[in-house]
């Protein structure tokens, strides 16, 4: 048997809709919260979308695994079960009160193609393994220290063993450790001989995932080729300090006005940002929180005093760098000049996560082969497949437009889009 | 007899700066509150001050009268009582938790001129009436709706009759008519035929006052005459109306960002500050108050929303206006390029009070005889005597070098400098 030609994938894949709708469905009733959904990480909605999938699994003849951190498995056999499988995925918990969408998307795209694929009989190269990853969102639900992305980095090997204790549940003050041997799981077990998921036995790792901005949406574009997931350079928690003074008596020269300095720097590093977008760079620069003091500051006084954040994403690690330290250096400048002390604290850094290249290459020849328009296009979210690409798979990323943004009631994605995206993906599964 | 000369006067005042400062040891001693002093506007602590200041004029030999808003006049006779008079003083109450010389110095220089007069044995020309203010920090003690400066305005016939139902009492609630008739006043009979204080009557308004900024200080010159008062143009409530958005997955065409949208609009009138100032105009502007929403911000959104204050104040209406149009328009400008909306709400404008030209001329020949370095700067801060230049007295200040700014514990005026600005008010109230 030979490799399905692109119309038989995709009518496989348009025959399956029915079976993504119901899930979706399904999924939307049993977790809804509010306007939204809540499939909490290690809780109980996250572990309802869980058996649901499993479900949907046996009912269709896949294989079902579970690693010692509770991710799901739901394999089906290929021509050739030597060759390295595929392994495609997300997440299937969500934020408090968020969206159908985000994570489950990839989860259900696997799955109605391992369904579609038996239907029509197609058997694709080598096993595909559908993965559903816990706990991506736990930085929604667990404050204290840890990174986030539990489920992946648990299966990959790279979670820090700390993060299961320093990880604290918002609401109860329970450890992450905790919450996961009480859904059932053995967090002691994740650090074993060898990671559970190690790249040498597959042959890459792809995810399906709603954009969370509005490119798609604005350009027209029902489905997007990701190029890589932005890495960040964060300052939580920088100061201006400059010193209270009368708003009237006091001249410009003799002021130490910390709302000022903090606008020069502001918009320092928004012209940096402009230089860095016209030179071609990748970067997006936000002063999400911003504010003089509530017990201090009047309408009538200098403001002596600033606390906001700096969140800076890129896809190249240099220009992060770079932006730190302009901003360090504009920091310097205008305290020196304005008579304030900029203290921005250190920078959090996260490393950006590349693409496979020739992923991305094969992605848009299916695309061509499937008459879909998929531009190129960066994810500044994070995913699961930095993760992925961290540890040394090859990683690829379809993105499904999708108006609203993620993380609230209001995803928005088409099902007409979904089954395109759903086919591209399927296009890659069967090689 | 003759008008003294300036000898006989540096004398008088030097002999009677024993009696000033025990009057501002027992001022201190008996409003003392924590590390400053409270002098409550119609409360406890303005009446012992009050008191101090009658039994003060009893031991000096000076007429008292009281009007119905509880201001206390103390007079010393002239050589011909039918000139009209001069009127000298300030306001006896404080801030909360305030220093011992905003305000309480003009009352205390002129109470101490007259003593010194008296046993020196100079006659002024005319009589000279010192007046103890009530409640020029009404602010700081009620809210509600009400243009503070209530004893002067009360006195002078400005004081609109709703205040004093709108002015409430931060604390107890209590509207400030009732505050002014527990204290023993009579503010129904305020509005009589004629206000208590009318310009012709009088040859002018004096008043000493400590410095707010640091001017006098930094320069090191130990007196100011006073230019004028500057007038203001507030935005109490302005807001900045962008939209929340996803800080990674967003590229810089598609954010509707508050922040750099309010930096900017701060940036570019720090920029129209600093053109007034190069072509010699008065000014200052402050954004006392910025924030964020913390319910809603974070690192990784994009801000949809900042709330933020504007002060101008100048001596020039015109520039004032100019501002005020320069923000509205830049306001609308950012607004258009950064896809935001500015809702700066209106301006109030407090008109600015120029200190009368023949008397700064006299205070500046006054300094000059007497040896005294004064140079020419402007009040920021508002005044009594802006209020008397309001109601169509000529009015001159005199500022007393002070460190630490005020309406703090910690207001620094020197013995020294004080008997040096008193001296020169002295010089004036003998002519």
């Amino acid at each position: 048997m030979n490799t399905p030609d692109a119309r038989s994938i995709r009518e496989a894949v348009a025959a399956a809709m029915p079976l993504a709708q119901q899930l979706f469905s399904l999924l939307r009733k049993e977790t809804a919260a509010g306007l939204g959904v809540s499939r909490e990480s290690y809780g109980r909605g996250e572990q309802t979308a869980h058996d649901l999938a499993a479900q949907f699994a046996r009912d269709h003849g896949l294989e079902a695994a579970i690693d010692p951190a509770g991710n799901l498995y739901l394999t089906l056999r290929g021509r050739d079960s030597s060759l390295p499988a595929w392994i495609t995925g997300s997440h299937l918990d969500s934020v408090p009160e968020g969206g159908n969408f985000d994570g489950a998307a990839g989860v259900i795209a696997g799955l109605v193609i391992a369904a579609g694929f038996r239907r029509a009989g197609i058997v694709p190269a080598r096993d595909v393994t559908v993965m559903a990853v816990r706990a991506e969102e736990a930085s929604s639900w667990f404050g204290g220290s840890h990174q986030g992305h539990i489920g992946s980095r648990a299966a990959l090997g790279i979670l820090a063993q700390e993060e299961l204790q320093g990880a604290v549940h918002s609401r109860d003050g329970r450890t992450l450790g905790e919450h996961m041997h009480e859904a059932g799981f053995y967090p002691m077990a994740i650090w074993g001989a060898s990671p559970y998921l190690a790249p040498e036995r597959f042959h890459g790792y792809l995810e399906l995932h709603i954009e969370q901005g509005p490119v798609l949406e604005t350009i027209g574009k029902p489905v997007g080729i990701v190029t890589g997931i932005r890495g960040s350079a964060r300052a939580r928690s920088a100061r201006c300090i400059g010193a209270y003074s009368h708003s009237g008596a006091v001249p410009r020269e003799y002021r130490s006005d910390a709302v000022l300095a903090t606008a020069a720097l502001c918009s320092g590093l928004d012209e940096a940002w402009t230089e860095v977008l016209a030179a071609g760079g990748d970067l997006v620069f936000t002063v999400g929180k911003l504010t003089t003091d509530p017990d201090v500051h009047g309408i009538t006084k200098v403001p002596g005093e600033t606390r906001f954040s700096i969140d800076l994403r890129s896809q190249d690690t240099t220009t992060l760098e770079a932006m730190t330290a302009r901003a360090r250096a504009l920091a310097d400048a205008i305290g020196r000049e304005r008579r304030v002390r900029f203290e921005l604290g250190p920078f959090d850094l996260q490393a950006p996560a590349k693409m496979d290249a020739a992923l991305q290459e094969a992605i848009a020849e299916g695309a061509q082969a499937l008459g879909i328009e998929a531009p190129a296009l960066p994810s500044g979210a994070g995913h699961d497949a930095q993760d992925f690409a961290h540890a040394g798979f090859r990683a690829g990323m379809i993105f499904v437009r999708n108006a609203n943004g993620s993380h609230n009631p209001h995803e928005a994605m088409a099902v007409e889009d979904f089954c395109l995206g759903t086919q591209l993906l399927a296009w890659m599964l069967a090689r």
